[in-house]
């Protein structure tokens, strides 16, 4: 065995990163992509055409690890974060998770009354052993060079799909269901919040050095509804989530789209680091927030069709808005990269974020 | 001619919506529904069906009329809203728009270069004739029972629209010109804030006696760009309507979905009323805002999927939070009404509203 031994590892040469989650003095702002590994990167177009489908790409340890390690090859990013997808959970559930070409994740057997929430469970987290194998043969890849963050869905992001069967745009079937029978609601919320805490563990015991939860329909829901039925269950999950591993500090991250109005009810679920989109001011964030959690994010992925000054004016804007001297503050985008951004966008990106947030704290 | 004199028109019998528009003491809370005259009802499907196409329906006053009014005879609504849609204006300046079978709007003719906006201008608003005699003919027929509301999407849900050609996941396209080509997005938006304000004013004359402008795409901007290419385009469309029409005040509503975090800076372009997506707590949002406008909303509409019951606490729920004694505030979901909606729904909620905010009224 021994995958789980840190010893096992090679030392990290940078943790810029996890030093930003506990906001802890960096030198430069530290910067990772949401769907980093994707796409928009021809070489991650040739392995998944290798691989078949995004589940072969996902469910093989070498391709997982190979196209997690693509983007590291072209930009010096100071993350890499797991090759997968959230829903891995419901899948490991037995709803049959497939993704149809060039549409979204789609559900064989959706969760729509009383006996199909009966019959979910915990999955057995062998199920999810190829998620585990990538994450141990990825940190060896990486061979200390960044941090590997593992992640899972949000226990409602996943109800969402679970009982929708796919995406959605009203969101009508799952939130019936809420309305119409929260008592189901809150079973298979509290069933997933207990496999996402679990998948999150074994995550870190494979070798994740951060974790992040993607709360991404959080903010489809109503103010009261997304307390009762979201933050709720997240916070289920981060109550049972390892906070070290083998005596280090693994900064727990949440990120729910849409969230802003619920700022401080989030900080109050003490993740370590809250995820942000686009519609927040980073400034006026920190001012709700202060020091209680370091903040990720949130440029607009679209700006990256932009002219590169123009990419770099708004990066520039962005890093400011978060104001000197920048510590506890991970710069991304406020959602995953488009599949259609130029990969140039990205150097003129991550150079600015490095260059200009070292300006930053030279002159404060 | 006569059709923009008042004295044509009958004197209003329940004129509680004005009223609470205005922030003035009302009885009770005034309720409509955004789409409140839509698919849900099969006598609209019945008229549909008549009409051919939506936009069969949308042009011809007789079928507009009537399926405008066909709600107000199933419940006791304090408000009509003209039947249209939010995208005529861009349809006049030539861009062809149509709706294909169970799918959203699309143009013939998207604007997605120099060229492209180089060419548009303000429409000859006699092309929009067909909706100044729908709301002349529709005022008549109301013959005083509750006012009207006329309503256009904004300038800048509008430039969605025309760049992305239908609707969009991503908004990549017209955010892509957003931030590659600003000075293209300025004149375009111009032009559609010109074109709205002569369109709401024409309304106003045939006959409309509040207006609102949709920003259903607002949300979906980032902080700041929201500010510069919606905010001050909408701001723009109010400095040029006319706030009152033969010594009538004319309410002007602003609707952002998706806006709750710029409350502060939409109330500051002055709108009369504030319209409120679910995610925002409506007393939160008045504390926020205090007493510079009314607000309007915010019931999920997918709480009408529940039982009665459950319809009535959420309604119940949504009076209280906005709180006591209830004046400035008018009813209404957050977002149009599903065409899934049981229509008995609709019965329980305009009831339980006019009940519950008639014995928050009496306890104060």
């Amino acid at each position: 065995m021994g995958r789980d031994n840190p010893r096992m590892h090679a030392p990290l040469k940078n943790d810029t990163f996890l030093r930003a989650c506990l906001r802890q003095p960096t030198e430069y702002t530290p910067v990772w992509l949401m769907r980093q590994a994707g796409r928009y990167l021809p070489e991650y177009r040739a392995t998944r055409a290798k691989a078949g489908s995004f589940m072969g790409l996902a469910t093989n340890t070498d391709y997982a690890t190979e196209v997690t390690l693509q983007p590291l090859e072209r930009y010096p990013l100071d993350a890499a974060i797991l090759f997968s997808d959230i829903l891995t959970v419901p899948d490991a559930m037995g709803l049959g998770l497939s993704f149809a070409n060039g549409e979204g994740p789609r559900f064989a057997h959706a969760v729509r009354d009383e006996a199909a929430v009966a019959k979910l469970d915990v999955p057995d987290m062998d199920k999810l052993r190829y998620v585990f194998d990538a994450v141990t043969s990825i940190r060896r890849a990486l061979d200390g060079r960044v941090p590997l963050i593992g992640f899972s869905g949000s226990p409602w992001t996943l109800a969402c799909y679970m009982v929708e069967g796919a995406g959605s745009d009203d969101y009508r079937l799952v939130k019936s269901m809420l309305y119409s029978r929260p008592d189901l609601m809150h079973r298979m919320l509290a069933i997933n919040a207990d496999a996402v805490a679990a998948y999150l563990n074994a995550q870190i015991d494979a070798g994740a050095q951060a974790v992040m939860i993607f709360d991404s329909w959080g903010g489809v829901l109503a103010d009261g509804a997304f307390q009762a039925f979201s933050l709720a269950y997240t916070e289920r999950v981060l109550q049972k989530v390892k906070t070290h591993h083998e005596g280090v500090r693994i900064p727990r991250i949440v990120f729910t789209k849409g969230g802003g109005l619920w700022l401080e009810e989030m900080a109050a679920i003490r993740p370590d680091v809250l995820g942000l989109d686009w519609t927040m001011n980073l400034g006026a964030a920190r001012q709700r927030v202060g020091d209680q959690v370091a903040l990720q994010g949130n440029l607009d992925p679209n700006v990256l069709f932009a002219r590169a000054d123009q990419i770099e004016a708004e990066v520039v804007r962005t890093l400011d808005s978060f104001g000197a001297p920048g510590h506890g503050h991970i710069f991304n985008l406020g959602h995953g990269i488009s599949q259609h951004t130029p990969p140039e966008s990205v150097s003129v990106l991550v150079e600015t974020v490095h260059t200009h947030s070292r300006r930053i704290r030279s002159v404060v």
